[in-house]
């Protein structure tokens, strides 16, 4: 597979490299990176006929006048996060880029002025800096306690150097180039390699970072640099950065290529998943513009099959009915498609994409467009009433970079009435969580079984300086934080990067043909070694059900005899159970380790024979989760909260089910959203389960066998052919009697 | 007090007396109550041409068809709340009364025969039924499980019957009258003077029943009856009813007349509190504009000074900017003026108020008026441009008969940016609360600080019923689930409705004059016999801050020593303190009676010296509560839902100042909103505390005086009289050198 890699990889190489050295001669315009001399000209003819192009211009303009009103300052760096330098260092990058493009649009030299201003401000402070006083990152910044974010600053000065670079006298731009940005290049570059020589979003910025300023400043050694990374740079030496992923990979490629190949998946899937996908959609695609604009004959937007484009895609359909990303791995809950990165993901995807008409109606949500060509197409598309709305449908997003990893299938149904995000996928690199098959399920944009997301409070630096908090680690990222099975109280993989890196589960299939019954199952045999899960999640609509019900089938195989726990981590208010338990006078913690140490027992009690039901309500909606058991099962009422003296995690519930001493088993669960409340009217609708019984008819090696049976009498039959996957198998099973033929990997009626 | 209450009665009594007597020739007319002849001719004319009117009744049409084809179900009576029979019936009372105002205005006699079909229905049935199986109520109804629910059901098939009067044979209306309506009248009040001769909420849906068929039926013995009560019922006999209040009031007085003195200030604030007082305006209101029509010679609505039409006022501005009531006493969350109760109290305040064009806007919102001539002059109203904004300003609202038995202040700062709710009210009768001068803090329409509300899930049948849930009373009613202060662990009143029923705070002054600075002040002398708290909140924009802070004076005067808690309940997510505190291993319940039981201690350590901080987030706002405190004092972080073996609570937190062994103590707090947080932008903005430290600089039985100062140095002086509220009395102090002249209760600059 690596073999398959390097050789696409030399495919691309030898179409381009020869573009490459012809392009030295490349243009002498400015701005040429991300606005052009021509783009500028359409643009100015067009202000004030293109309304969201003249209101993000308006807002802008407001935005910066404050800024020059306030006056300038580049303090010493010494905080972390969410302190004040730091804020106000991020604000100047954003600031600066700001100001180049009024002072490109408008013609007024007082934007001109004030980016001159500050970067010469800047090129009198960086040679005095040391690196940044604050110790905790693995490669520090000067402006910033972490590389990570001086690279920030560097995509977005560039392009505030490109637009005033003209204004600049000879002398100003030989200060700047040797004073700030070139010994800044060769910081985040060369004396970083650690950060700026892997596979991995922090490096995508950095790789962004050079290569703007090299294409900006003529210096292909730079954009090599950028694009190939760094030579001779040290290879897999075990180091790991503050998140615990290694800081090499095992082939020792990087730079900008290389990002684009390892952690893109060819449905631009992008592996540490969709909250970092944004935040490394910014890079990956204005660098590309600048790529397209300065070295076109690099085509790098066709690179990997246009991958940069699939990724919006992808990263469009990562989201909920609010445009939120699902948080996959460390995600923080409420980024959204409304972020500034996807402003310019969108609006360059309709550039360079084929102009979707799809796109401009999220551009309208968004209310804003880059000031930029792209912007401006996407503003004219809107003002010409070219919108259609953006249809979220299910799909099945591979992982790794050949597709071949695993992946995250979403099955969606109505208008994303109903949402699964089933996730199979591999690690994630650093970010990751050790949650193999694990899903969150949503109703409309509310979570109904939630993923935990992230354990930080991004850029609020009272918690723990706006970075990762220890219990991201103690909990967040352990199995148990997660919708799906524990083994013996321990995490997929003993929670162990260096395992975890290495697999990845297996899709079984996916199948969202029709839309009555969609259904994706997938494998996992390396989370416990000498143990199987398999598990396949069915979104049903049945005839005499209000929604579809989500049908989840768990089995395990094991050869050793085990301990199972299966958490639910519902969302709102417990209505009812048909089990008993009861409430402990005292709380205690559930266990010692791998995020046991975080959950309180506030219910305990045993299953019910046959079928465990229990009701909640959450946003004014009834949800009945029913699950096969026998009395031997123990059910217990979870709280996230023990073990936790900051309050860094949320008081959120869970159900629990437990399994103790148990070989091979299957648990088989079916979740319904139901009826409705009004606090208003005081009605309570359709608040009871509808389902009278969900029983394993068969279950073996081969097939196993579901028949759910509502309050009305009416059985649905649903069967899962366990070894066979093909489409063209034929099966023919006899069970209590009845005879069911069908092709394909399951059957359904 | 009762001697003069009762003069006025009288004088009213005697203005009126002779024109009942007269109009005992009413109209014999129909349609008479609610919709009348000629507003029936008037609502035909205008058909098509009133959006909100057609609107309302394209919807009503689309409802009642559905209702139509679905067939007609009168089940035999046997459930709770939530349960098939009590939700049919339910929707069969409104079904009727709607399809008899489609009658009216279409003229469509399939209306007709549905509303006769199904009366004739019930008279069948009516005469069958014994006193309804579910033996909960302390007064069972015979379709409901209690006779409120069976008031329910009169209120709305009176107006039912008057639609089709005339429709009906002879003989039909007296098979109606005779086996349905008479005895039906009959069994809610004198078969149940326990629950009909109450001043009481449910008492008032039971006048209004019997009032209303009353009216249509000509019989003035019934609507004497609705008017005054029964006579001759039993009084005074110390029995309770299931929410433990007294069924009999002290002086015997019943009947909708007493139910509009007893319950209602004169400026309209219902004594339950606003959840009830929504429940009641419909009842209140529609049988007022029965008696409107039928008895204009009444004068109904001039009653007590229009107090009806002031109600309704009072309770617009008992709710958040959202619309939803603040959760006073039994108050369920969520509950709002968009609920139909409202609908009816708007649009009849708005046609017999003076048309205050204010009143539009809400029924804008609300998005339907009433199918009479009432809602006809609102949709009139709004189509022809005359609605203008409801401004909720700040409001003092007096509690009692006589506006003497304390109150509810409410603050409001800019668009209701800011309110607080401060409490210093009468017990509120048996849906009342154990909590002298607590308060709730709003951000817009989100809860800063919260009050509990009610522990019952309105009829969701699987809690308790429906209806009130054992936490009500052990938890939501306790003065430790509210943000006021509890001494020695105890409830006030020792939370006995015979004690605390018997006593009220006294207001102390209100003061909301000027917007920057606004003052409420009450005093509580009878929640713990020999203590004496006054608290004093100011709701102060300080120049230097972004919006307003709450200042919070609580001073306590003991003939003892005691232990004093004052719990924060705050909304949201730790995220700093300045106070050390150990988070124990495991969690016990904080105490064994008075709500302590059900308060788990989840962090426990000493408060710092001086000032005490606490911040945290919310709604992507940050707050911070800063308070004097000695070292001695203890901190304590609770969280509610120890000994809820049926999580009928919702899991929320408080934090909560500890005093131990002190007489005479003076709490200060401030709380300060600041900043926000956007999880797109990833920006923390303004994150913490503005004020660098609050101190008593005074504090004794005269005067205490505050100084706030800000991380700017700026100082605020804060100067109380604690003994003469007067505002033309003069002051001069000299503190710490400086001197303070000024008149009236308070100093501030």
């Amino acid at each position: 597979m690596k073999k398959r890699k390097t050789n696409i990889f030399l495919g691309w190489l030898l179409t381009v490299t020869l573009c490459i050295s012809n392009s030295a001669l490349h243009s002498q315009e400015h701005p040429k990176l991300i606005l052009t001399k021509a783009g500028v000209e359409k643009i100015r003819a067009e202000l004030g006929k293109v309304p969201l192009f003249d209101e993000s211009l308006e807002e802008l303009k407001n935005e910066v006048d404050a800024e020059i009103a306030l006056g300038i300052d580049t303090p010493i760096p010494k905080d972390y996060s969410g302190g004040y330098t730091h804020t106000r260092h991020k604000k100047n990058w954003f600031v600066l880029q700001k100001a180049g493009v009024l002072y490109q649009i408008l013609d007024d030299e007082k934007y001109a002025i004030y980016v001159r201003d500050m970067l010469l401000q800047y090129a009198e402070l960086y040679p005095t800096l040391p690196a940044h006083p604050k110790t905790r990152s693995y490669a520090r910044g000067k402006l910033f306690w972490q590389c990570l974010n001086d690279s920030n600053w560097l995509v977005y000065a560039s392009q505030a150097y490109d637009c005033i670079y003209d204004f600049l006298s000879k002398r100003e731009r030989k200060n700047l180039e040797k004073n700030l940005f070139r010994p800044f290049a060769d910081w985040i570059s060369v004396e970083n390699p650690q950060f700026y020589n892997r596979v991995h979003n922090h490096s995508t910025w950095g790789n962004a970072a050079v290569g703007m300023i090299g294409l900006l400043m003529g210096d292909d050694e730079l954009v090599d640099r950028a694009l190939y990374g760094l030579k001779n740079a040290p290879v897999n030496t075990g180091e790991k950065d503050n998140d615990g992923g290694f800081i090499y990979s095992d082939d020792g490629r990087a730079g900008f290529l290389a990002n684009l190949d390892e952690p893109f998946s060819p449905d631009g899937y992008y592996t540490e998943g969709p909250y970092y996908q944004r935040y490394a959609m910014y890079p990956f695609l204005i660098f590309a513009e600048g790529l397209e604009n300065v070295k076109p004959e690099l085509k790098i937007l066709e690179y990997k099959d246009g991958v940069l484009l699939r990724a919006v895609n992808a990263l469009l359909n990562l989201s909920d009915a609010d445009g939120e990303f699902f948080p996959l791995n460390d995600g923080q809950k409420g980024m959204s498609i409304y972020t500034s990165s996807l402003v310019s993901a969108v609006d360059i995807a309709y550039r360079y994409g084929g102009k979707n008409p799809q796109l401009l109606s999220i551009a309208q949500e968004q209310g804003q467009v880059l000031l930029d060509d792209s912007g401006l197409d996407v503003a004219v598309g809107i003002r010409d009433g070219l919108a259609k709305p953006f249809e979220k449908k299910s799909i099945n997003l591979s992982d790794g970079p050949k597709g071949e990893q695993g992946g995250v299938g979403i099955l969606r149904y109505g208008n994303e009435d109903l949402t699964l995000v089933f996730k199979y996928a591999a690690q994630g690199l650093s970010h990751g969580h050790y949650d193999k098959l694990s899903y969150s399920f949503f109703e409309k944009g509310d979570e109904v079984l939630q993923d935990y997301g992230l354990s930080r409070f991004v850029n609020i630096e009272q918690k723990g300086g706006g970075n990762y908090l220890k219990e991201n680690k103690t909990w967040a990222k352990q199995t148990i934080s997660h919708n799906t099975l524990v083994q013996n109280e321990t995490s997929h993989f003993k929670g162990k990067y260096e395992i975890g890196s290495k697999h990845h589960s297996q899709l079984y299939f996916f199948d969202a043909s029709q839309s009555t019954v969609q259904v994706v199952s997938a494998k996992e045999s390396n989370a416990y070694p000498g143990t199987e899960m398999h598990r396949t999640m069915a979104l049903i609509k049945g005839d005499s059900f209000e929604k579809p019900f989500l049908l989840d089938i768990l089995k395990v195989t094991s050869d050793s005899k085990n301990q199972y726990d299966l958490p639910f981590y519902f969302m709102g208010q417990v209505i009812q159970t048909n089990f008993e338990y009861n409430a402990p006078e005292t709380i205690e913690p559930l266990g010692k380790k791998y995020g046991y140490q975080h959950l309180w027992t506030e219910g305990q009690g045993k299953a019910s024979e046959d079928n465990s039901k229990f009701s909640w309500m959450n946003e004014r909606r009834f949800y009945t989760l029913t699950t096969t058991t026998t009395a031997a099962d123990e059910m217990r009422f979870v709280r996230i909260g023990a073990n936790d003296p900051e309050f860094n995690l949320r008081r959120d519930a869970g159900l629990m089910l437990r399994r103790k001493d148990t070989q091979h088993t299957t648990f088989v669960s079916v979740l319904e959203s139901h009826g409705s409340y009004s606090p208003v009217s005081e009605f309570a609708v359709n608040s009871k389960s509808n389902i009278a019984s969900v029983k394993k008819v068969r279950d073996d090696e081969k097939y196993t066998a579901i028949v759910i049976e509502d309050i009305k009498g009416e059985k649905y039959v649903f069967i899962l052919s366990n070894k066979d996957e093909s489409n063209s198998s034929k099966h023919n099973l006899n069970i209590n009697g009845n005879d069911y033929s069908w092709s394909g990997p399951y059957f359904f009626k």
